[in-house]
């Protein structure tokens, strides 16, 4: 019998290999309708920021999400890789030197270093607006009702009361911005801009998939309970590694947080507390998914992954 | 009798209040279905990138195309609304350090000068991302067929193969990027980076009005033709008053074109051949909404103002 973790490897693989062929297709050279030509050295730069990237874990929520309404992966796979085209441009958006002022990405030069600055704002402006550009076609769903709502459910994700509106918060809480100074945050702020900054697009992953589906109520607020709870895991996970992970596993440098005095769960816990939030969290998101027995597996798995992950 | 002129001054001004309204509604502070918080400074600094700007021609171009089918400008506004927030995340960013360095726009600090490069990279981002929300609303009209044609037109005029990648074209002739030499662009380089930089947007604003008004082929290439015309024209009186404006008036720097060595179709054309073919397009947009008779009288109007506008 395959265990649940090779299961989910299995799946990871499968999953990662569509979404790359699929952000392969969405940024070919060749002008689609509507447009007039691809700047190469945009396009160079999108790819850079986009292909051959990362685990793939939002595409991979979006897929076996809508796999518990019995939707393949083939018909989800467009929606999975909108919603990666985000996270890849709030990544080199992030890295700039007026964010982050990152270097390394997943072992590579970020996108601002191999292309200039100017080139990653662009290739991230573009990146966004070729997410909408992909759900708004009909290989995202044959319903355009449908279509539309993962238009409003990624925005509203990703925009300034989601994903854009948390990394404000996070440059106002080390003072980053013009005139500001370090804030203390509490535990409650903490978690708002975490379950924005970082939680909003994996939940966003589960309720696109319930969406693909067709879920009903019940069910949308199940995954919507899970996708939550997997989100503070993931932050606590990611926090952990920043302080106890291996530069070299993770390909970025380690210790920035405390490097930064950032305040995390972790540091407003402690270490002890964290880990048992953490262990908490995941057997929360393994309860929200009940109603679906045993096809919740995967997702359960896939908490657990989030949990105990190396990198 | 009203003249055309203060027919049009009267719509401008109509549009132009219903814009700033829906823009300020759109820009509340309270959060919506599915945001958790709207963070005050990001908030500030999208309304000051995005309200009390500007004469809102985009916003007029899409209520007077959907005027032409019987869509009263309340329907027509929250799309005009959309299209108004990707100009002015356009604006935004352009005027960032790495790409055009600019510190006043309409007479005002821009956006970084005023809250910071990182708010204002991010104050982009927020208003790009709004722009699709604000079309995934029933708002923007009731029909989610229209409503997700919407979005697809939006994300292919101001995406990679239209506006960010007219951007990118520019910065690329002036060598800007990375290792880049400034290019030497012929006059069909020169309209097709005008084409997509600043073109691209004011078509969308015509098709946009002809999705809403459920426009047919014939119509709506009508309009395309008519739009892709005002665009050049637009960009040939822009490069003009580069030249021959008042600094005053226009509220921000004149005279950067030449100083840039920036190729536009005055430098390739000479002043004069420029002032020609500024009227053949004015001519040539006039001629194409002769489907529409005298109901095409305002647009009309709108491609002469363009070509003689002081600011």
């Amino acid at each position: 019998m395959t265990s649940p973790s090779d299961l989910l490897a299995a799946r990871f693989q499968a999953v990662a290999a569509a979404t790359e062929q699929r952000l392969i297709e969405a940024l070919a050279d060749a002008p689609l309708e509507g447009e007039r030509t691809r700047p190469s050295h945009l396009m160079a730069a999108m790819r850079h920021g986009s292909l051959d990237g990362g685990k793939r874990l939002r595409p991979l929520l979006v897929v076996e999400s809508a796999a518990l309404f019995g939707v393949p992966l083939a018909r989800a796979i467009t929606a999975a890789a909108a919603l990666e085209c985000v996270h890849c441009y709030s990544l080199i958006h992030d890295d700039l030197p007026a964010m982050d002022n990152d270097l390394l990405r997943r072992g590579r030069p970020t996108v601002h270093v191999a292309f200039g600055e100017e080139t990653a704002i662009l290739a991230g402006d573009g990146l966004l607006t070729l997410a909408f550009d992909l759900l708004a076609g009909e290989d995202a769903h044959p319903d355009a009702q449908v279509r539309i709502a993962l238009v409003r459910l990624l925005a509203r994700a990703s925009g300034i009361g989601g994903m854009v509106g948390g990394q404000m918060l996070d440059l106002a809480a080390e003072g980053r911005f013009s005139g500001g100074t370090p804030q203390a945050l509490s535990e409650a702020d903490i978690r708002t801009l975490q379950a924005m900054k970082t939680g909003a697009l994996l939940r966003a992953g589960v309720e696109m998939g319930a969406l693909l589906g067709g879920a009903d109520a019940e069910a949308r607020a199940a995954l919507a309970a899970y996708g939550t709870a997997l989100g503070v895991a993931f932050q606590i996970a990611d926090d952990i590694l920043d302080i106890e992970g291996d530069a070299a596993a993770l390909g970025k440098s380690v210790g920035k947080d405390a490097q930064a005095g950032k305040a995390t769960l972790v540091s407003a816990l402690g270490m002890e507390r964290a880990r048992a939030l953490l262990a908490d969290l995941v057997a929360e998101a393994g309860g929200a998914l009940a109603p679906f027995g045993a096809q919740g597996a995967v997702l359960a798995e896939v908490a657990r992954f989030v949990a105990t992950r190396q990198n």
